[in-house]
């Protein structure tokens, strides 16, 4: 945005701006259908635990073949199902691959039915009714009613607790299961290994070990009940065939040890009517020992409705950081609910006492810093952790400590591409942590030793020779498609993390690594193809790939986005890349293409991740390489593009109900694109400092950060039809730039968005 | 013995008196063939690394049924075969059942084999023919020379620490594999998972994680190459079907993490003739940094014969605790070999740190004592825990608490039956760590605050009614053999775990426990059935089983021994069962029986561990139970029958031969028979404080004890016909009873055998 005219200002109808209780805005259901891959159960800001209903559990692979039904229990609840089959404590949020689902917990009364029965048919085993009419979900509560056995379940959490509180009717044989087997992505050989033992008679320990995504997970495990089992047992659905003396005495019942790979365990009760029967149940990634640590040190007590209280007011406390006004409650519903979408991972991964597994599978203890896991990071580079860098400073520096520490520990002295649980899954591309850390440093929020030591594992990560094309990368400047599938992308990621890693060492002063990485960054012009006009496959023998379609995603050089979006992935060059396509107009036409291109039926069967919803012309919002594209108009002419197509995007990606996602949520990433693009600005190319302008959607925001200064954002004249910008002022003064600054932001102030319902340039 | 004469005095020929050189006499190769399951492989005394060849593997299941071939390898080397498979560091010294055989290393040159090939053609896999024509066989020292590629393979050990040192060929194809699929016992889902992680080019981690006959079980390694490797890979033979992201680039050759459940990895060098390569490869129970640290603290240097030197050392100054004279070179031979195989189990288990892996898979620290593992302690409660109790005080008090710890930590609060490796097996009946510590406690090796703990264990154990059929046992008296097999081995096994318990609580002056137990300890009399003289099934209406044949083992209500033996195991009340069973001369009729009559060929068919060699007469001393029976004959009128039925098996049950061993050695307690009965006394009640006198079979001995006295024992007229004995004098006084007690032997002095060929009552 070039040249900005004052238009009359509105002041906007203040909606909750003195309110503190943001609870009322949040719906956890928002994702929880189709694709977003949310979760509606209960969890407290970043926590260890994300204890929720999963509706169904859908294999992942069916006689060792991939079963797409299992993509839409990624987070294991879809809103659709009729059934709940328990309530297990970890989950994704809105990931596009999945695992966890650890420790199912079904109450149930009357015949012991220790299988979870057939979809269609809650008789047939333990799962049960439900209906959303009884269905109450907040942040860190979750209420539901098990139709079958008119039980009524709640749960809440701490950060390494779950809360479980279950009111029963009155029944000679209730009954509590432990479901080991239950899992999300499972497969047959899924579990590794899982134990339980039964301390006395009313707490139980033990763990969850599996291989999948997470090669070598273990999740330990404490569980305590308010009330003492009358009697327990279990079955080992897939015994191991040994034949030694573990069974020379009856060890399925009431014997304190269980281990195998398919364990159901289940403890016995006598209720009254309308008993509650409530369970503390802790996780350790170190031992049982520390489960029990963590559960008697973080919930001592018996008082569900006040850990509900504390883990709602610190979700307040997160909340509070940024106050909005808009017209709309649902404006205040998507907003609030991005919000803690984004503040849910990564996920606290150390026990009360620091300790942790480390990637070595080794015990650690974080010296320092809390300890982070669940690194989604070919997704979150973008905008979830740039927009902790503004607002969650202190933990995007724990997480950044904990990728070091990763590091450390890793085999390949990398930094994590996708880590989880102490394993590097590798999942996607690049190896973005390291955008993350530049934009960091170059906020000064990673600074001195700390920086360097940094910058150094960024170096050495960068220049893995063995990791994904990165040995062919160096050779030649791209990713060769013969050598290397997706090398497209893999390519302009490279380019881009180079990028990262110069700015950095520009603000560090480390020159020779600056040259190195800066000369690197250049390497996307290696794959245009200026006959095409695309970025597209090339041999190593420097031809380019035959057959190339640039609609098409699958073996043609690229993942998750086909060449007319992968194209524009040249985030830390822009100038660059519009010059190689033809220059500012010829781009404008270009992306104008792209946003209003009518795809044929034939794209949408291809990916399984993309739903028609999720996609504006052949723009794909519901896959990240595209979270940039409608920024680029502002290295254009036609900057009113951008605030046009950004306020189009928040309308139509976003929507307060369960199917409000267009796409998976991705941990975070579809949620903070919203947050950024809502209040004004989005990090085109983190570590770049450059936060570009487009169009806010909130009438008012204030934002408070840690080093306690606020900015009072503020929309001028906004309306549905007021989506274009005519003039910025930060503290009075015009902005004669498209873009803030990281210290525009933290310094904090007054930025007014004069709004108008015609572009400057109209 | 009741009355003695004295006899002419000839002094035994001294051999070996002043020879602190011990090495020389012991022979590891003995009991590695037929059915001793001992290894030759190099260990340290007590050590944790057992290093030794595995000449072959047979899986304990084929399409999940037992193989019956598999118990031969029940410790990895079967002296017949042809060839080795590779060495592993962990193997049981003569147990009859199995597990271990963790981490096998096989250099090979030449084409990369990474599967063993068939039994008999050495050229279809990576193991290789040997000849026992190269192999050398010491305390801490093999040597063999692999055959097939010229690789001459020596190994010494430390405590943590396997130290291999392989001298080469010429070779541009050199490997070194290490084989996470082997191991002892092994079946299709043995393998829980493995974990290799590749350090640098010379360091190796990782894990194995079992289950089986150790239920969950996992080790821990650290592997150190003297040379580094120039490339390195590994082949998944049962890859999980998992289609993740581990593979969006070549993992399975240079890059540094492996893990799944059928992993061998391979290290290639290139080598000059002659060239050494040798490998430190340290074991943890706790962890890799563990394993790491255990590494580079035991054994910090290259120096193989420095490693060799100070194992040999440490064995000597084991052996020098007892210093014999015999006339053959065999006898001492037979002996150390014999104390050799006494002071290989149970195994140090903990890091040098202290820390350890409980039976609740925590990680503890060992306070104030070394933490053990690997107690077979059906076996080994009868003699070769009271020859520590009397040799080896410190380690043996170590050991209890040990067990303690195991109670500490047991879900189910009972000490230790079979445990090895954080792990309760259940093997065998009984509960004989109760006779372990009560022998102790009555000893006074342990005692105070200390032993009342362990009073309160043994009781809280005997009181574990789910236990197998202690329920019933207190209910009835009796285990009956309609609700728990096995019903009178149990019966009569308790009974004497009950005497044991009685015992300490005399001791320690705890009365009730005392009154309550030694009540118990009267249960073998319902057993008994006055009509046949014999110990046999009863039913829980009280009626005796039907069918009953005393000759028969297997659902006659026995274990590894049939009613003939069996009836006899009443060690704690020997008079009352002679009474029982007819009084003195009876019961000499009826030994007498048992040693000389003729058992039908059917007998032997009928179970696995017995063999021909193995029995005399009807007297298995194959097998545990009957150990004590060549003693009961000290009783009656006849206890010159107990100095030649000892001298009869000392001499036909033991050979300094391969096939030296007539049963399986069984940790220790067929060496440990061997030990006190050569010198001249045995336990035959452990916590009895009685050691009742056989006939040695030495000329003389002089016994160091750790309190600093010396026991120099001497058998005037010694020889091979001179076995009775006409009289003991103990410093100098005729000895007026016919056993010793713990003082008598621990206060030292001189005890004199008065040897003669006629027995006193001739």
């Amino acid at each position: 945005m070039k040249k900005i005219f004052p238009i009359v200002l509105v002041l906007a109808t203040v909606v909750g701006a003195q309110q503190q209780n943001f609870i009322q805005y949040v719906n956890p259901l928002i994702g929880t259908q189709k694709m977003g891959h949310t979760y509606p159960g209960a969890t407290v800001p970043f926590g260890s635990v994300q204890l929720s209903p999963d509706t169904d559990e859908q294999p992942y692979l069916i006689g060792g073949k991939y079963n797409k039904e299992a993509y839409r229990y990624c987070a294991g609840y879809q809103y659709d199902d009729k059934e709940i089959v328990g309530f297990s404590h970890t989950h994704f949020s809105g990931t596009g691959h999945s695992d966890l689902g650890d420790f199912l917990i079904m109450p149930t009364v009357g015949d012991l039915q220790l299988e979870p029965g057939q979809k269609g048919d809650p008789k047939s085993g333990f799962r049960s009714a439900f209906s959303h009419s009884t269905e109450v979900a907040e942040p860190d509560y979750y209420k539901v009613l098990l139709e079958d056995d008119k039980i009524l379940a709640e749960m809440t959490a701490g950060t390494r607790v779950g809360f479980h509180q279950y009111t029963f009717p009155a029944s000679d044989r209730a009954h509590i299961i432990l479901d080991l087997v239950h899992g999300i992505y499972n497969f047959d050989d899924k579990n590794v290994w899982t134990f339980v033992r039964v301390e006395n008679d009313h707490t139980v320990v033990g763990y969850r070990q599996t291989t999948g995504w997470g090669r070598t997970r273990t999740v330990y495990f404490a569980m305590e009940f308010s009330k003492p089992f009358t009697s327990y047992g279990y079955k080992d659905f897939a015994p191991v065939p040994y034949r030694g003396f573990w069974r020379k005495f009856d060890q399925s019942k009431n014997f304190p040890e269980m281990a195998g790979k398919q364990l159901r365990a289940y403890f016995d009760f006598k209720t009254a009517a309308n008993e509650k029967i409530k369970i503390k149940f802790a996780l350790s990634p170190v031992s049982t020992n520390g489960a029990l640590a963590n559960l008697n040190t973080e919930v001592p007590g018996w008082d569900f409705d006040q850990v509900k209280r504390a883990g709602q007011a610190a979700w307040n406390r997160e909340f509070s950081k940024i106050v909005i006004t808009a017209d709309r409650h649902d404006d205040l519903v998507n907003f609030y609910t991005a919000m803690y979408h984004a503040f849910i991972s990564p996920t606290v991964y150390m026990d009360l006492d620091g300790e942790y597994k480390g990637i070595d599978q080794n015990i650690h203890r974080a010296a320092g810093f809390n300890n982070y896991t669940t690194f989604s990071l070919w997704d979150t580079y973008r905008a979830l952790h740039p927009f902790f860098n503004i607002i969650q400073p202190t933990r995007d520096r724990d997480m950044i400590r904990s990728m070091l520490a990763h590091y450390d520990q890793s085999a390949e002295h990398m930094l994590p591409v996708w880590s989880h649980y102490a394993n590097e899954n590798w999942c996607m591309i690049g190896y973005h942590s390291v955008s993350v850390i530049a934009d960091a440093i170059v906020a000064g929020n990673l600074a001195g030793a700390e920086a360097n030591r940094a910058l150094d594992a960024m170096v050495q990560t960068a220049h893995t020779k063995y990791y994904d094309g990165i040995g062919f990368y160096e050779q030649l400047g791209y990713v060769p498609e013969d050598k290397n599938s997706t090398s497209v992308s893999k390519t302009l990621e490279y380019a881009y993390d180079d990028f990262a890693i110069a700015q950095a060492a520009k603000k560090l002063g480390r020159t020779a690594v600056y040259n190195e990485f800066i000369k690197r960054s250049e390497n996307w012009k290696h794959v245009f193809d200026p006959s095409t006009g695309f970025m597209r496959p090339k041999m190593s023998d420097g031809s380019w790939g035959k057959g190339f379609d640039p609609l098409k995603t699958e073996g043609q050089g690229f993942i998750e986005g086909n060449s007319w979006n992968y194209s524009l992935y040249v985030p830390h060059d822009p100038d660059g890349m519009i010059a190689a396509m033809g220059g500012k107009d010829q781009f404008v036409k270009r992306l104008d293409e792209l946003f209003t291109m009518n795809l044929p039926n034939s794209f949408f069967a291809e990916t399984e991740d993309i739903t028609r919803e999720g996609i504006i012309g052949g723009y794909i919002h519901g896959n990240e390489p595209s979270h940039h594209v409608a920024y680029l108009y502002d290295w254009t002419n036609q900057p009113w593009k951008t605030q046009e197509r950004v306020r189009m995007i928040l309308k139509h990606q976003y929507h307060a109900s369960p199917d409000g996602l267009g796409g998976n949520d991705d941990c975070g990433q579809m949620s903070a694109w919203y947050l950024f693009s809502t209040l004004g600005f989005y990090p085109v190319a983190p570590a770049s400092n450059m936060y570009m302008l487009g169009s806010p959607a909130v009438k008012t925001a204030v934002i408070r950060f840690e080093n306690g200064r606020t900015l009072s954002i503020e929309a001028r004249n906004q309306g549905d039809r007021n989506v274009y910008v005519t003039k910025v002022t930060l503290n009075g003064r015009e902005l004669n730039r498209d873009f803030l600054t990281y210290t525009d932001i933290t310094n904090g102030g007054k930025l007014v968005f004069f709004m108008s319902d015609k572009p400057i340039s109209a």
